[in-house]
């Protein structure tokens, strides 16, 4: 492989690739991605980023690759494989953006980080010398395709020998509701629900800087606090969270539980 | 430890480990056999392949070693601790095969590999110079023998020296029913329900190559696809998955509950 | 950065860090911990010791962390992070001790390796040039502050430099209940389950070393072992389990399903 590896890129520095999958850890599948990344450049640093998005959710995958990537060097590889519908006709991608590369299926995933941050350039990935093999099999992408071509890329191969390349205008897009805003209320959606229970909503945390806010859902008033220890345990409160948008949560509790509530339901801040 | 690793090898290259388990990754028995490793060589790669084995089940280990193997590089070390016999008198191995290194317990986990692959030579690990002390735990064999000596073999210590050999013919062995044929049927099992509830059989895909076909089991008659997308989202299908074997799955869906089949159910392939 | 990272120790070496957590590995909160942590120092090694604490449980990440530093090198840099008390008044803290160092809040979650293994001083976090930014997030100190203050370390930041210096004596304490002993019994409890449904106790395996001895639990008499092989399987034995302490376990099976035991019950030996 080293016709594609300029030496003073790929071996004098440990460039940086990251995997998010719905492949889960009790098989191998994540396991041989990074085997075949070890076949192609053994000093690549590989981080996961998850691999317990929930099968086929590919709002869910496009929240975290938008929670994550601000995380991570510029020039960063980010191979993300939520593919349900892999083996069709759907394309396969490699984008170049302000912030490093995005590499998988053009099924909406990356249109969350797109949306922040970008496209520059976007190659379907019709290059099969940069593949496992020319034959891929028709259920696993991952380590066929996607897991080489990161590799590759994330040792220097220029992007546009990967493919022919495309117009970034027309990539699936994955539309979220839109959020709405009236003098008083801000009306969104909750668009991920993480491991704690937290409700992670649409609306960015910059509508309340600095004023005093309640939550309205599902009937409820959930007052606007700073942190988790300004109620008692057991309350429900909503606040600004880490990943930059409204969260509803429960002091040492489970909000999603506690509160009954799911995906995409509707919420209302009054400011 | 300088004596053990050959200055050429362990601290110029990035050589190769991979762990496998049933430990789980909620308690730090994994995080502890890392250690372990980097107590003798922090220069070594060490990727996980799966430590999510239901517990105890050298079968789902055997077929885990057998999908993952091939994708690294020639000369890696595979540790693999599926240890129901820990303490007793079951043998620990390391194992020189024609693709490189298979440490862990002699109890058929790595039969599977074997069959594909023949071992060079084999021995029992009576040398406690390359364990982590000469008195190890009753129980986890892991930390206080396969990973150092897997760590140590990575880094360049010939497997004579870990200990005396044994006859590679008188390996435990796991013993999988034999697939079957006559001229329009094969019958097999499934051997592995992978965490989408894919069932993977032991019918090789080389066997319907280019062929029609159907598979019937439980009374079911289900046709042979290329790909998920060849069905409406919902419905069964059988394929070659990518471990090279007969798959039964269902398009967006999981084909162990839909289908309520488990291990070791008998398969037929029409063709 | 490269202020902060003499040349001679974060270069050449390869220095490590451990990353323990109630974070789960289902959101990206581990992997944008691993990215702050590559943009400081790329070189570093990070292990992941575990992310499945119990949410908000300081008295599993206590056991776990006193169960995993002794296998790594000294110098190792261990980030720890369940934190219910996160955007409170609780303190962040840095600690040199023998072995190495910590990072985390002063909740308690340090003084089971605190109890082996004295501080040697110990600092509250303080100085932001060692954070993600100077405005943390309220409830995300694992990317913000601990996991960039521990990859400053780990590169060879003087800890002195990240703070304010504290009394090691006033640390937060998590109390176990003390284990008392007459002539002919020895009284704990159960201070961890792990995966497997093994029961450890916080009773010193050393106590029963050379004896003959049995556990009285909840009514039932439970013969001392050495090994799981010593009874048939689906027999509960008691044993000096791998992290050297007295452990309840069935063999083949699970001990907290199968005796119905939980954390915090009383277990009395007699010997």
């Amino acid at each position: 492989m080293s016709q594609f590896i300029p030496q003073d890129r790929a071996m004098s520095q440990n460039q940086l690739l990251t995997l998010l999958s719905d492949f889960g850890l009790s098989d191998v599948y994540v396991g041989v991605m990074k085997g075949e990344i070890a076949l192609i450049n053994p000093h690549l640093t590989v981080i996961d980023l998850t691999h317990e998005i929930p099968p086929q959710s590919i709002a869910a995958a496009r929240f975290c690759l938008m929670s994550a990537y601000t995380s991570f060097p510029k020039g960063s590889v980010h191979v993300a494989v939520v593919d349900p519908g892999v083996g069709s006709k759907r394309r396969s991608l490699a984008i170049e953006f302000t912030q490093g590369f995005l590499v998988g299926p053009d099924n909406g995933i990356f249109s969350g980080v797109l949306s922040q941050c970008p496209a520059i350039t976007a190659v379907e990935l019709t290059n099969p010398k940069y593949w496992k093999s020319p034959q891929p099999s028709r259920t696993f992408h991952g380590r066929d395709i996607f897991a080489p071509v990161g590799a590759h890329l994330a040792s220097g191969v220029p992007i546009a020998q990967l493919g022919k390349q495309v117009d970034i205008k027309a990539l699936v897009q994955l539309t979220m509701p839109d959020v709405t805003s009236t003098n008083t209320t801000i009306t969104g959606c909750v668009q991920y629900i993480d491991r704690f229970g937290n409700l992670v909503t649409n609306i960015p945390g910059t509508t309340v800087q600095n004023k005093t806010w309640n939550v309205l859902v599902k009937g409820l008033t959930i007052p606007g606090c700073n942190t988790y220890s300004d109620v008692a345990p057991g309350n429900a409160i909503t606040l600004i969270g880490s990943h930059g948008y409204i969260e509803i949560a429960v002091a040492n509790g489970n909000a999603q539980k506690l509160l009954q509530l799911t995906w995409g339901v509707i919420v209302q801040v009054e400011v």
